[in-house]
């Protein structure tokens, strides 16, 4: 049986939007891990799901932009790229505030505080996630606030972890969502 | 030049006794970039300065504990372990409170919230730094509290990144110090 410790919760996080594209398709979806690896040169390490369409993308374009949230975001709209896959649903359709600089790649605007845009160096298979690292080409701050953590989205928006989550907290014991 | 973007420091984090040994000696430094990768198994990343003595030591035992910082951590404390080389100072002579489990590493206990012990499985050179995949193998809560983010050390204890740190914020123009 997969062993688990309830005390790697404990770890800190932010939240942003993570978009890609594929082709002329664009997707997106939330993240928490996201964090910063180098400094000289700007490089971050991102966790994708498999299973998540953004994951493709991200695999074929090799390239993204992240937005920080910030904890002024609704429910709602973290929903809409969180809770929602986009194999069956343009996540792009509805109105939406979003720019494109350097990488092609859509840069959320609402309910965030900036932005990176970053070009895949490497991926490391991790099994059911990818581990990607990115040098960072791009970047701004849009807005003045606070980021949104993972912490004040558990305990103040109530939010919970989508099942491809690498936070995820799997039950053993309980049947597969 | 080397092309550098503020909005990277919105990432958030939280902030991490990490400590390891080789042979018979121990030495921990503070880290803010550990994040998990996988929940089944449960699996971590965390980027380590080269030049940090403690990085050679994981590289050597190839194993680690991680203790989640409490946000009632006194400045004192986080210097202890954060702004001052192992090599030529024993961080654990000093009066501490720790425990010894599976890994044979200490888990230090004061300020702490709760703790991860981890075995490498795998590491990425990224310049300045290694970035190590590592499983977790044992972990606890052991507190309660809320586990200090690298924003509140910024922010209310005016806590400044040592220049090892992935997320130190190097400005080209200067000296290196």
């Amino acid at each position: 049986m997969e062993e688990f410790y309830k005390s790697i919760r404990l770890l800190s996080y932010g939240l942003f939007v993570l978009c890609s594209k594929m082709g002329d398709k664009f997707n997106g979806c939330i993240v928490n891990t996201i964090f910063q690896i180098t400094s000289e040169p700007q490089m971050v390490a991102v966790s994708l799901a498999k299973e998540n369409l953004t994951h493709d993308y991200v695999m074929s374009s090799k390239v993204f932009t992240a937005s920080v949230l910030s904890q002024d975001a609704t429910m709602n709209f973290i929903g809409r790229f969180g809770f929602r896959t986009g194999k069956n649903y343009d996540k792009f359709k509805e109105p939406l505030n979003y720019d494109i600089f350097i990488t092609g790649v859509p840069i959320i605007m609402d309910y965030s505080l900036g932005y990176i845009e970053a070009v895949i160096k490497q991926t490391i298979d991790c099994g059911t996630h990818t581990l990607v690292i990115a040098k960072v080409v791009g970047g701004e701050i849009t807005n003045e606030g606070k980021p949104l953590t993972y912490a004040y989205y558990h305990e103040v928006l109530k939010g919970k972890a989508p099942k491809n989550a690498p936070t995820y907290f799997h039950i053993p014991s309980s049947k597969k969502e």
